[in-house]
């Protein structure tokens, strides 16, 4: 299938807004909704680095998508439109893009979010998936790292590390879990709750490459210390069953991929208020100081290596 | 230098705007202008496809802003910030990747954009560059390709078939001219001309692949045929001297990367009153029909690849 066919013929169809004009001009043109900021994101994903060849197409997709919605919800946003840039090799066959176009069509469609635009690209020695993300805001609204104030409390949604265990099962270094490699491939952006900490959290961000070096990313920003109570980090029964030892748990706190919510707020918010049934936990309280302590019986028991993060 | 050190150190400086936010949250966050569409455009170049990896850094800088902000300007639009996703191999080592930020910083400036954010990846095989321009128009006023009718002049801006030229010499295959070199690797979008543009085209788009299979994408979109007078397409005097075979002539209207502005305009308009000193020819008129044809004393000598289109 040539460049033209494939966009013609698979991602055509999926650019249904006015806004995306079938896809036929040299760009897109979309009326912004009256009296918003807008928010704009950023994300790359490449073929062996943010995922595993072997991962089914229609995930890669949703992931694409869902890391760069999580990067809204982090500021509060609620998302509108995405450009995308695919980069694709030999080894993203017709198979692959008919699998991949479908998966995204089912994920734009599950978030509401249309698709605006973009470039193709064949011929690659390895895929690079690009995409990026439109959003609206009250104006002077977004959340950002740098408001956390000592005396806020810490919290974060969901659960954190099941990401990491679906990763070392889809590397084939763990025994299959169905809902953990679901966590890994199709992270799930915390879109209503982003909503709902407008004018509620003093600071926000999406853990991406683990609680630990997320937090302390959020501690330099905001130039405060955030103490985290290592027993309140939230982890699923599975986490738990296959975590016993404190070396295995330690590592759920610097696992990436989670795409959680990780906030502070005034320590006397309810947070049960404003949910909206997602699962909440406070985790620590923010601190004069500065850093990420991870306190277990009073004794900082953080690893030196926080996180994911690449060396070059 | 870390991905981290790369962000902090030479694309922070770079991004001055408080939309970008000192790359220090998960997204940018700006005020769109009031009573304006935006428009949207995202252009990957990967090295070896759309660049040589011979090409000094600063002019892949540029010319990743410059094919995008054509693209804008095909729209007519006003280019306001942009995000950058960089996928980078060993080959970009710490000097590539210090003539590139610096060549970036200097485009920006250039053109008045400023840069919100994206995303750095490293690790790769090879290259792979993309770039989203959001820009802004008059509601309604977006140019479109399908607006071509019979009557219509058809015009091109400045000359066609410097920059695959300029290709030739880059890949050692022609003998070294400067000028021509330079309309390959820092092509300049016509931004200018597509503002000066608006309300007075009936059409228009930029040319990227080549004069003919551009012309003939608009002449698709219009549900027209486009008869381009061969005589009339203009030429550098330095391309003039090189192409002195009818084949070689009709090259250079198959060549890509040229970034000219094509466009369609009723018969009656002044367009020196509006070139803004921007040179403007005048190569065809626009008919009932379809496709495009390259005429020479009445007979279609349009050859049967009409330009640069990557087959997979």
């Amino acid at each position: 299938m040539t460049e033209r066919d494939f966009i013609a013929h698979a991602l055509a169809p999926l650019a249904t807004s006015v806004a995306a004009r079938g896809l036929a001009d040299d760009a897109a043109v979309w009326t912004p909704p009256l009296g918003r900021d807008l928010v704009f994101t950023h994300d790359v994903l490449a073929a062996g680095v943010h995922y595993l060849p072997g991962d089914p197409p229609s995930d890669i997709a949703w992931k694409l998508l869902a890391v760069n919605l999580s990067d809204l919800a982090a500021m509060g946003a609620m998302p509108c439109g995405v450009l995308m840039g695919l980069g694709l090799s030999a080894a993203e066959d017709n198979a692959w893009r008919a699998d991949f176009t479908a998966g995204l069509g089912r994920a734009l469609t599950h978030f509401g979010v249309a698709l605006w635009g973009g470039d193709t690209v064949t011929g690659l020695a390895a895929a690079v998936l690009g995409l990026t993300a439109v959003g609206w805001i009250e104006p002077g609204k977004a959340l950002a790292r740098s408001g956390a104030r000592p005396g806020d409390a810490i919290w974060v949604s969901g659960n954190i590390g099941d990401a990491g265990l679906g990763l070392a099962i889809a590397m084939g270094n763990a025994s299959p879990d169905a809902a953990l490699l679901k966590r890994f491939r199709r992270p799930d952006p915390r879109l209503a709750l982003g909503r709902a900490l407008v004018g509620v959290a003093t600071a926000a961000m999406d853990v991406s490459d683990g609680l630990l070096i997320d937090a302390d990313r959020m501690a330099r920003a905001s130039g405060v210390a955030l103490a985290i109570d290592f027993a309140a980090v939230p982890v699923s029964a599975a986490a738990a069953a296959r975590c016993v030892t404190l070396a295995q748990r330690v590592a759920l706190t610097t696992a990436g991929d989670d795409y959680e919510l990780l906030f502070t707020a005034p320590a006397g918010v309810d947070m049960a208020a404003i949910s909206g049934g997602t699962k909440l936990t406070k985790i620590g309280s923010v601190l004069a100081g500065a850093g990420v302590h991870l306190l277990q019986n009073g004794v900082d028991i953080a690893p030196e290596r926080l996180g994911w993060e690449h060396q070059d």
